[in-house]
């Protein structure tokens, strides 16, 4: 898509200084820009390098507000936080979808609520009574169970699979080959026999407007109750959800981390890559996970803003100090 | 499904006190019975909200057996395994599938065996000489490749990959995504050209009855041999178990596990949560495996009962003193 | 595939003692071997094993080829690498596919470029302009974006899923339920609403000749630049590759791992199972990682050869002697 520097600055709130007139395209790294490339400096260091680029402009922090920017050979769009500003910019230039169908050979039965200009991938198979808000994608080889509702603007990519009764919000992203409303992992032992039974899994899940889940992620329905990522949350590929977890608003939680049922995620927490939550956890708002830490099942993490590291979790000042103690020691034992 | 009471207590082999003309239609949490609704309870204190509930019976243990009983304000099924009792009743008070069919769309070729009463999603596709067992359900988007054969009252949900030549006992179930028999790892090294090529991975995966599979969770075929997953074991999501590996019965094993090539894990072995096996490993009978614990290849880790932790695993009553130490000892220094 | 031991010896280099004329049709373990079985033994000690076997020949290490091989029982075919060789065997008597067609129920658009003698699954999905290399298979149910470019001999499984624009180059594999081209995990969090917004991820993936990965792994494509995984890296199941990661050639990365964005693995680096490696970290040529281990972001691991064990990762006999230090110091404390 095509925009000019006056429209995209208007749309991003920037201060615009230069040209307005010129037209961009899209965005790119200084190395690759084109003369359509919008590239974009967070640190002062590199505003040369952005000057000299290809690039037909470029989104600059408030540093280069001042005297400098009147010398600049390039426009600048001046902003407060100028990779926010990118990744908006990225969105505003993004070509629409130049092809919005529903394939025939999607299956969608006459019981489907489809909203205005939903898109439905080739082989996509929806259950019945399912809806879909406006303007929402549904991917190809993508499984939708019955009672599924999806909101508006959603995009679910290739071969995604929604268990029936599942619920989600608006702009809800899922890449391919995400499961959402599986069986949880619950099992009674019969002590008798020594086998094992399922518990119920009937529960449900429901994800929030904004909520975005990577591939082959997987997030349980719940037992009885319900399993629910709450709004903004950001989920990364292979990431693990088991039964009853409560997921906070604006949670972010890094690749092939798992966490056990029961969990309460609060809002705002950060979440390394492979970490391990035990069942019945809670971790408290704005903490954070170093990447393969452990929380021990039924454990509080308290405090916000504190970063805990190592299996069983502690402060991570804690455990660096500990891990120098160890190394020291075992380097004067000889 | 709509029970009396009195059909589901001869059915759970409950004793029954009250009115056992009284209908129910679902299992539910205390907090969300209905009128319909049977409950459960396993411990004395929270009898009273049982009863207090808007729950049309309680499932109880046999401390409920008493005078108590007596004055209950609601029916009580008395069982020695209340949470047992509870999940065999959720089982039969599942309302049976309206719609048991071999879709239309599935591609079944002529030289399938298929049971009675075998149920067939959208777009699920079946190689050649496939056997399928009475009541199975295939899920929509499947690909069962040939000569699979799978038992009878299997559940494989939608999205499951079955490669060729793989065997499922009776009551499998494989959640979404799953992927079973699939080539392992394993790669010669060309001495001179320092490149990598596939060793033969052309064995078999068996996977006896019962067996649970969670969704997205990979099992890679023997190599020259066999992988076998035996009666009863319980697999969550995204576990990987690799050729050759042997599961013993009614072992449970926790979500992202990672059991490497020609593990033995023997009968009634509980594995949690990130857990790394490294390849010729042995679990002996009845271990306990804590999450993100790491076993080192070749090990054979002894004990029924004996829960281990840490990296490499050892008893956990060693590695909690090791941590307590540690902790202590940083803490002296200053 | 029935091949006389002349031929046989001929096309993988060995020197072959005893009767040329046998043929074999399969390769074997010593334990399932029938007389059209060609076996391996890499240790002398199990030659005797070998030959009192079922198996119609043996291929040996060079340990074989002096006196005692003219008293075998059976032909010896010798190699230098006769694990190697096996290899190379299973392959030469792999049965060619039955049935290289195009599936009548497959989506290829008029745009598609197909090679010679091309196989696509039942339901298989491809985009608009998808370049598809000679004697490639594309199994069942994969879905190939707009824009894909697939070399020749290559063999995505099942359900697997190929994001628009991604490159592949000859005899790739892929197996099933993996996800190539996925968006990585990139945010910017607004300082006004704490709400996060995805960074664009528009940058590609390209997979270089010989690469192979495991079922329901997943690489995410470049944000800006590219995401590359040089030729001959060999990727198992379940694991993840963020953006802009580099694999080296003839990387070597097990189960479970997961590689964080813009991290750089260099040529013939071995990776255990669920390692951790954080984003702009570097592992040097040559390097292992031994399973379970963290690598700090930004961290460069050198020195070709060296195992690094622990979180965060030191050389293994560094992190063995703060094992050993603590088990001896917790246990002399009482």
């Amino acid at each position: 898509m095509k925009l000019t520097l006056r429209d995209l600055a208007e749309k991003l709130g920037c201060h615009l200084l230069g040209d307005s007139s010129i037209s961009v395209t899209n965005v790119s790294s200084l190395q690759s820009a084109t003369s359509e490339s919008l590239v974009f400096v967070e640190d002062v260091q590199y505003l040369d390098a952005a000057l000299s680029s290809s690039a037909a402009a470029v989104i600059v922090g408030e540093f280069a507000a001042g005297n400098f920017a009147a010398s600049a050979k390039k426009p600048l769009l001046i902003s407060p936080q100028p990779r926010l500003a990118f990744a908006r910019a990225a969105r505003r230039l993004r070509d629409p979808d130049r092809n919005r169908v529903i394939h025939p050979s999607a299956i969608v039965p006459a019981s489907a609520e489809l909203g205005k200009n939903v898109a439905i991938g080739a082989r996509a198979i929806l259950g019945e009574h399912v809806k879909v808000g406006d303007e929402t994608t549904i991917g190809s080889g993508s499984v939708i169970g019955d009672n599924v509702a999806i909101g508006g603007h959603c995009r679910l990519d290739a071969n995604v699979t929604i268990y029936p009764g599942t619920t989600l919000g608006d702009r809800v992203v899922a890449q391919a080959g995400a499961v959402l409303g599986s069986e949880g992992f619950g099992y009674v032992r019969d002590s008798q026999t020594g086998r094992y039974e399922q518990s119920p899994q009937i529960g449900r899940l429901i994800i929030e407007d904004d909520v975005e889940i990577g591939a082959n992620s997987t997030i349980d329905r719940g037992a009885l109750a319900e399993t629910r990522i709450h709004r903004g949350a950001k989920i990364d590929n292979l990431v693990q959800i088991g039964h009853n977890v409560q997921i906070g608003e604006n949670v972010v939680i890094a690749s092939q981390t798992g966490i056990s049922g029961s969990v309460t995620i609060e809002d705002n927490v950060v979440i390394g890559g492979q970490v391990g939550i035990g069942d019945h956890a809670r971790v408290e708002a704005g903490a954070m996970l170093g990447g393969q830490c452990g929380i021990l099942p039924k454990k509080v993490l308290r405090g916000k803003g504190v970063v805990f590291w190592g299996t069983p979790a502690r402060p991570v000042r804690e455990y660096l100090k500990e891990l120098a103690f160890l190394s020291r020691s075992a380097k004067k034992e000889r």
